[in-house]
């Protein structure tokens, strides 16, 4: 694959002045996929507090613990940003503290922990603390062409995973072996790792979350398959339901039902629409046909560095979709103590227009 | 494997009691180690929140999001805990504050978003917010021998993984593809995944969290290879600095000093002592041989369901030692743009003495 680059420098200038808009006087950011974005650093988060400190019209400064500090200046943050170490043993939340001296309103990463949040509370007392994706998810949303290259890629291996578990067909296999198949037909395609695989045969189909076990793929058989990895950093994220030998007509109707919704949902995308109204397109074919209680979730969620991520695709959500945002288009109806059946894509905004990043068969494909 | 059964009633109860003695009126347990420990459920950290609460005097309530509640159902909390559900699009926050009215002090586990911390924070207004560890880590940090068994296995299988890698030899190979070797003995050895692998050749050494690269493994560098995986869930964490055929006069003498550093701490190791001491035992070592300055890290830190939680082995940490109690020592010594030596095991605190879970040689290893 050939390294994409990204302009880390101006993402930080745009993070520091969205902060500005937002009325943050610092961003406070955490090991995550804010940090990753913003300065191309991804050290695991830990008990040792990590924080690159964002602030409009000062120079972005990360606060490392002392035996990091080589790690963080090989990374492409030591060209970008300027050091504060803290020593083992010392208060890291005071070391962050003497670097935002006069700052009120702080935005903090949304996955910093909350043990860390909790010891910048006390070292910055009077001081109003919010979710940095206040500012910083505005930015995250818009994907550039780098960033939807590398989730177009990792879609097409989503697919091809998709289209070789489908050939080796499922019947009399466990949810168990499925998945252990899955994970390894996405690393074989192309994503650096496997992230989750969920394998839901018959009435397990009913939990849109639900942990792949021991249970038997049999024939008659609806089975979830929805999966994911990674790419560069950047997600796949894929469900099709398949049927085991010839599927029965409620599993066909509701099938139908559920494509129809996923492709009404993918019509209503547009630049300027609001999210919710994608999800309302969805909900309208699966209520019209009087499966509306058991469409028991969103219909999406915006995706990139992390498999859910603004926008959400969710009554509610008023926010107008725009050029660059990538997010799945998942509606599903799950059936308690019978079957369940959803179908997922991602689907992205590009200048010459909306796009699908999964092509898998929508129509219902039987395995053996 | 068999299946280690853990008493998670048990474990709920002790929570409680635990929380009731840090003056918590509740405790709210985010999806991570916390939980697992608590009520055997593991569910990915989401932006959807999932808290289990945890009241003296009150029967636990495990707050999900409504899509998965049969998945939780499924888990072992099923059994232990009533559930509240919240739909896509309803607040998260008051379905807990609902759950916990009345309550003023929070404990929240140490992983929780800060972005769920929040917005808890604006539901509960006029309440107080503590680290959840305050309570937790007291029980988390006593092992039960069921918990001390797999982190033996998991401690056996990575010294396999170092025996094979010796095998292998390094020469000629970049630190990247020893790391990708070493992630496979690790699962290959017995661990379910591996988790993390340092290989610092050279000059490398000198940075205790060094990311493997693509330079080159040659004859004359000390390679410190530090990694670790799960077995059940619990961790392993080994670090040991080899040569590349034979070593320099100065490598094998700072590799002597940290032998006896580790050995030193390892001895200190009692019921009773203050976690500090063990650390003081290998900083005497290293300081007397003259390279303090070099040590730039605490002596160790408690291992299980987390590579990092407590006990920390570090100056100002008074805590005394107790039965069940599981840790790394691993001192250090780092020479900027020249090399660094580590030696880390894991030693535990069993009812029949201090054992080290580790046991590949701690002598300097010659590899080709």
């Amino acid at each position: 694959m050939p390294p994409v680059d990204f302009d880390h420098r101006r993402r930080l200038a745009s993070a520091a002045a969205a902060a500005e808009e937002a009325g943050l006087d610092a961003l406070l950011v955490a090991p995550g996929p804010d940090l990753v974005y913003l300065a191309g650093y991804d050290p695991p988060p830990f008990e040792r507090l990590t924080a690159l400190v964002v602030r409009p019209g000062a120079d972005p400064v990360l606060v490392v613990p002392r035996l990091e500090a080589p790690r963080a200046s090989a990374s492409a943050a030591g060209a970008l940003v300027a050091l504060e170490t803290w020593p083992d043993g010392a208060d890291p939340y005071e070391a962050v503290g003497s670097v935002v001296r006069g700052c009120l309103r702080f935005g903090v990463s949304d996955r910093m922990w909350a043990s860390h949040l909790i010891g910048l509370q006390a070292a910055l007392p009077d001081s109003e603390f919010v979710p940095a994706s206040r500012a910083v998810s505005g930015l995250r949303a818009r994907k550039d062409p780098g960033e939807i290259h590398l989730l177009s890629r990792a879609g097409r291996a989503a697919d091809e995973a998709f289209s070789r578990v489908s050939r080796e067909g499922l019947a009399g296999r466990t949810e168990e072996d499925v998945a252990r198949s899955l994970a390894g037909h996405l690393v074989d395609a192309g994503h650096q790792s496997a992230a989750f695989v969920i394998v839901a045969t018959g009435p397990n189909g009913a939990s849109p979350h639900h942990e792949p076990g021991p249970r038997g793929i049999r024939a008659g058989h609806a089975v979830v398959l929805d999966f994911g990895g990674r790419v560069g950093g950047y997600c796949s994220d894929i469900t099709r339901t398949v049927s085991v030998g010839n599927p029965g007509g409620e599993v066909r109707e509701v099938h139908e039902i559920v494509r129809s919704a996923q492709e009404a949902a993918f019509r209503a995308v547009a630049p300027g629409v609001p999210a919710e109204d994608v999800d309302r397109a969805a909900r309208r074919v699966i209520e019209g046909a009087g499966y509306g209680e058991a469409f028991v979730h969103r219909t999406g969620h915006g995706i990139g560095l992390e498999e859910h991520e603004p926008p959400y695709i969710v009554e509610g959500n008023r926010e107008p979709l725009d050029v660059g945002m990538c997010f799945s288009i998942e509606p599903g109806i799950y059936l308690a103590g019978r079957f369940g059946v959803r179908i997922e894509d991602i689907v992205a905004i590009t200048e010459d227009g909306v796009v699908r990043l999964n092509h898998a068969p929508r129509d219902l494909t039987v395995v053996g």
